[in-house]
């Protein structure tokens, strides 16, 4: 049962489609469909969006290790973290059945739900929300502990993001935005079957997700200067399959480079805005059935 | 004659084009074919770059007007400004011929030659461009002197601005890319006939041009709270014609806002990230023959 909920906008503070989605749920209050639920509403950091950033200091999203909760870095996102841990959390020992934290991306990834573990419950949601939302993209990263990752929607007992592309940061398309809220609708109305208890998977077909691999950085001569682009070919081909030999990267000086791999894979976070500066070109995933 | 031309990208420095292109030019060389002209190379606003952000303190392409140069603020752009304005101008009687000045938006321009004057000289650039690259678009903003816009490029004696989308802040498309390569190739192929005096008005086609009309801001309730985003027919749309009640925006609990004009407009600069904070939604603009 989930008595309680937390969907959580604002923690990039340039994502502007979760913050003006809690915001509107705010002023006009969640479709009445969900009235049974128990929701919280909040922007995580309010400091960020003041100052159309991703964060202020350090990268909200990357604070919620165990050990990062409980170190005396005075950073500002790193107190901000102490403090949504605690209202939130505490992570590990958590008052949120649920936290939904929903971000968006520069990638043309769609609407795509992010879960942390492959449980029973996991695969349920993913195939709910596959089903009801077919144009949806599942991600897996559970290539470590739920309790091991950073992110702020591991302060709940069980967390997962929504992540709507593409949209630059600091503005808001009506596309990301309408995604994001169908993304958030269909994860709550998830919840409502699951109390009830008409969710099972043997009732849920099956659905394709994608389980994460690994960066692959853009190429950088002897000084640390990139020396080539995302291939127009790669570009906003997110989740589509990247076959060896396909263009990958373009040259400054005009030539392709391909993917040198012997098997496909499935590319995402292509040229992500956030990552740029740490030249980091896409995300690896392989193809899997749930 | 043009004996001093300066290509300048960076001006904003999370506008990634322009310095990319300036960067590899600097590493490749210009192409052969300019080998006669005289080309300066520059990135305007390292600081800006580094911290990946569009300015520091101050926007640097508002700082150029004759009263902004003479004035004391030890803002680190109107600083960097005066220090610009030596090497390249000073502004109003000028060592440079010609500042190429070049920007990238979120909004969907494609390749814009953004003119400042309508005169024999501007014209005929507008309709060599718009012949050698059909796909351009022609920006007139003359709405007042050329020397009284605070605009980088006014240094020169004359000065123009590339403007390409859409691409968002901070990381660099392919397509983007290559159309601002392309259009700053074509200005230059265009300095090397106009140097050769093969450039006539007479002997080139009329073309088709967009007059900056004003902005037109997103609705905002009494407490400056925005109620409504751009609406899914116009984002995109640049240069297209808005016609009289077709929708503009989407009022967050789902009502349309149509365009209440009795004549079309040519809306440009739609949903570009860095007006967002300033609640300007597009810029209008009228049709016009050059």
């Amino acid at each position: 049962m989930f008595n309680s909920i937390a969907l959580v906008g604002g923690t990039h503070g340039n994502e502007t489609s979760g913050i003006q989605l809690i915001r509107n749920w705010q002023q006009f209050g969640l479709p009445a469909r969900f009235d049974e639920l128990n929701v919280s509403l909040s922007i995580a950091n309010e400091a960020a969006l003041a100052a159309n950033v991703r964060f202020v200091e350090e990268d909200l999203n990357r604070q919620f290790t165990l050990a990062g909760l409980a170190n005396e870095s005075r950073a500002k996102e790193a107190v901000l973290a102490k403090s949504l841990n605690q209202q939130l959390g505490p992570k590990g020992n958590s008052k949120t059945d649920f936290v939904i934290d929903i971000h968006n991306t520069t990638s043309e990834m769609g609407a795509t739900l992010i879960i942390l573990e492959v449980d029973e419950f996991h695969t349920q949601l993913a195939r709910y929300v596959k089903h009801h939302m077919p144009e949806a993209n599942i991600l897996v990263e559970d290539e470590k502990p739920y309790l091991d990752h950073g992110y702020l929607c591991t302060t709940g007992k069980k967390g997962v993001m929504i992540e709507v592309g593409g949209q630059p940061q600091g503005m808001l398309r009506e596309d990301v935005y309408l995604l994001t809220q169908t993304m958030a609708e269909v994860i709550l109305d998830f919840c409502m079957a699951y109390n009830n208890g008409s969710i099972s998977t043997d009732n849920l077909p099956q659905c394709e997700a994608f389980r994460l691999g690994e960066n692959v950085g853009f190429p950088l001569d002897e000084n640390g200067q990139r020396t080539a682009m995302i291939h127009h070919a790669l570009q906003d081909s997110d989740f589509k399959p990247l076959m060896p030999g396909m263009p990958v990267f373009r040259t400054f000086d005009g030539k392709d480079i391909t993917w040198n791999s012997d098997k496909e894979t499935y590319p995402h976070f292509i040229n992500e805005a956030a990552y740029f500066k740490l030249d980091v070109a896409f995300a690896t995933a392989q193809r899997i059935i749930l």
